[in-house]
């Protein structure tokens, strides 16, 4: 066996472990501020601790720890993902980033490599944002960015975050505290699977990412006419499905027209009052478009929104489009991802570069730092679920990949 | 106020007694076999003796009065509609017909009008089928095509309708003997409210039915590949609610370009596990296709099903088509309707013929004698709704057409 592939077994079989700590009896859920997840804090601050990192929890419950370089002037490179879950996640959704940082980190030390920056390897307490409809909560503290009126929010007992905070013996005086000033960051570096299909189907183990692609989310109802379906006749009709139906292959056709840049998907499509003898008179459904261009996804957006106008115009249904959520793109730094580059290359895997539709840690930190990520290729694509894997041979990639960058990163800044 | 306009009131009048019982608080709900049903039962078989009728309620629990001719070896002719309802129903459906036919037999009485047959007013005790998931209990039971298999079901409480039918003072081995013979069977009319909006928006107030279109019923199950909203790409998707969509529209275009003979009508659109994010995996829909037109009703089932089956397999979806009911289309006797479009005739209004889109207690019947309809103009073609309603000139219309058909009636077997 390489010393990769014994790496990665090593990183598997701590993933395993913290996998086994879960609220449920089935499955794996770790949520923010419950005894699991302190449970799950613990044991990865514990490694932390043995491998020789100075350790510590922070006030929004991020397990923090340092590698330190002897010069203590040194900016700090961030190397973390999240240790939170979904409800009924899978494995590698988070652990991997964190655990393969810290086997880089416990290679460092064991080279005994001099570094020319402090390395800081975070584990997020809260990316999923399950608990309090929140997301980013761990690495928006770290990035200054927390929003302290979140402190407010319930969760479904009606518990607030403030309590779980200070239930973690924290103090929320010195949630701004935790924040790495804007000057003393030098980068980010966060290792994740793929969660979807595009690896896997390839057969290349880890990808650069180019981009984090920014989101729309939009609450559109469609209101026509119910109406019995025996006996209003099609030409009188006032269908708010079948209007639903034209704009979802609109949206779809848009989508393929640009798959390059943009994905578009409804996934969610409820009829008020359904039954297989009602014509539909209300529809509700939901869109989610993705590109990692934030003017392609201005302009895609324009488009989605002229077009279900026009067709609920041409079939005489009332529109309500409501905007909910957005995020802006965030471009990986080109800098970073050189080095990346160079690391896949040096490692003989072939390159490919992916835009992640899925949001990430990065993108409250991009706001402090330049980023990067490594994505590793994961069964089928399939995340959020008990089937979520990857193959040791792919981790044992991403790591001799990590390494490598992290060794061309450090040559730069001697 | 015309002699019609005032006999519509004293129509009106009895709906509003009779829909004053109610199962529920508010709104009226009469279902087969309750405290209510029956008390509504005796408050309509009160106003068929007082009115002079030979008057019993049967095994199935239709209220039945007869109205004889002085040939005893006469054939009879059935008046009727049913007095159970939906939950939360309207006023109009059902008792319309009962009410209107129990006035027409007072005005005969009134007149002394010598009758060359007998009339039997019925008023059917399950024609929506609401408690035990069956339809025309009692007009399958006079028409002698009940299924004793049904006494068997059960409502959602766990009682038998058999269980249902003793209570009712009944006995089930007698069902056979409320039949009435085929040979003595003249033919039969029903007033109706349309349920639809053809007579509201064309102001006219009656129509005759020209057939009670046949019906198909299908579920579909479409099968692809659930998936991240922002990961999997647009050109490897396998979305099961775009694929419905694109069905949905072809469902759509073949019942317009066909509109004259057919509706067609997706009415409950199911995304297993939907959520905004996800790409949907699984979608159950339903298909509802009705044609007064059997030949029609059948070409076009088979072109729905091979446009699924088309659409399913450019997509890579796993198609599942189950035909889950389907009813005949049934003809209006065409003697019987030259009668009603000469009294429409007569009574100065515009003559409209139209598909009941909606099955009847007409169904059942036409099996054993030759049927015909007279429908209603109500308010927005809403029905199955506190909201169903109908105005007081088109029932006096309705009177008026229904007097004139009768005359002719009898003037034609005198």
């Amino acid at each position: 066996m390489s010393n990769y592939l014994q790496r990665a077994q090593k990183v598997f079989d701590r993933i395993n472990q913290l996998a086994a700590i879960s609220e449920q009896a089935t499955g794996i859920t770790r949520t923010f501020g419950t005894p699991e997840f302190l449970q799950g804090s613990a044991l990865v601050s514990g490694w932390m601790h043995d491998a020789g990192l100075q350790t510590r929890m922070d006030n929004i419950g991020n397990v923090r720890g340092r590698l330190l370089s002897k010069n203590p002037g040194a900016k700090t490179f961030v190397i973390a993902s999240h240790i939170d879950t979904v409800i009924n996640a899978g494995r590698f959704d988070g652990p991997l980033g964190v655990i393969l940082g810290l086997d880089l980190l416990e290679q460092l030390i064991i080279n005994k490599t001099e570094l020319p920056f402090h390395i800081e390897l975070i584990a997020f307490s809260d990316e999923e944002g399950v608990r309090f409809h929140t997301t980013y909560l761990g690495s928006k503290v770290v990035a200054g960015t927390f929003d302290n009126s979140f402190l407010d929010r319930t969760d479904k007992t009606g518990t607030t975050l403030k309590q779980v905070v200070q239930s973690l013996g924290s103090n929320i005086d010195l949630l701004t505290a935790d924040a790495i000033p804007v000057n003393e960051l030098l980068g980010y570096f966060e290792v994740h699977i793929e969660q979807g299909p595009v690896l896997w189907q390839s057969k290349i183990p880890v990808a650069v990412v180019t981009a984090i692609a920014g989101q729309k989310r939009i609450e559109i109802t469609l209101t026509g006419m119910t109406g019995h379906a025996g006996t209003v006749p099609m030409a009188i009709r006032n269908d708010a499905l079948t209007c639903a139906a034209e704009f979802v292959l609109a949206a779809e056709k848009l989508g393929k027209e640009n798959k390059d840049r943009l994905v578009v998907t409804v996934g969610k499509l409820d009829i008020d009052g359904s039954a297989s003898n009602v014509i539909p008179g209300k529809v509700l459904c939901s869109l989610d478009v993705r590109s990692p261009d934030e003017r392609y996804l201005d302009i895609a957006y324009q488009q989605l929104k002229d077009s279900c106008t026009k067709i609920c115009s041409e079939r005489k249904i009332q529109l309500n489009w409501n905007l909910v959520q957005q995020t802006k793109p965030v471009v990986c730094d080109s800098g970073l991802n050189v080095l990346l580059k160079q690391a896949i290359n040096k490692s003989n895997i072939e390159l490919i570069e992916l835009v992640s539709g899925a949001g990430h840690d990065a993108v409250p930190i991009s706001a402090v730092a330049p980023v990067s990520m490594l994505f590793v290729r994961c069964f089928e694509g399939i995340s959020h679920n008990p089937l979520e894997n990857a193959e040791l041979a792919d981790v044992a990639a991403a790591i001799e990949v990590s390494d490598r960058f992290l060794e061309e990163l450090i040559k730069k800044h001697l």
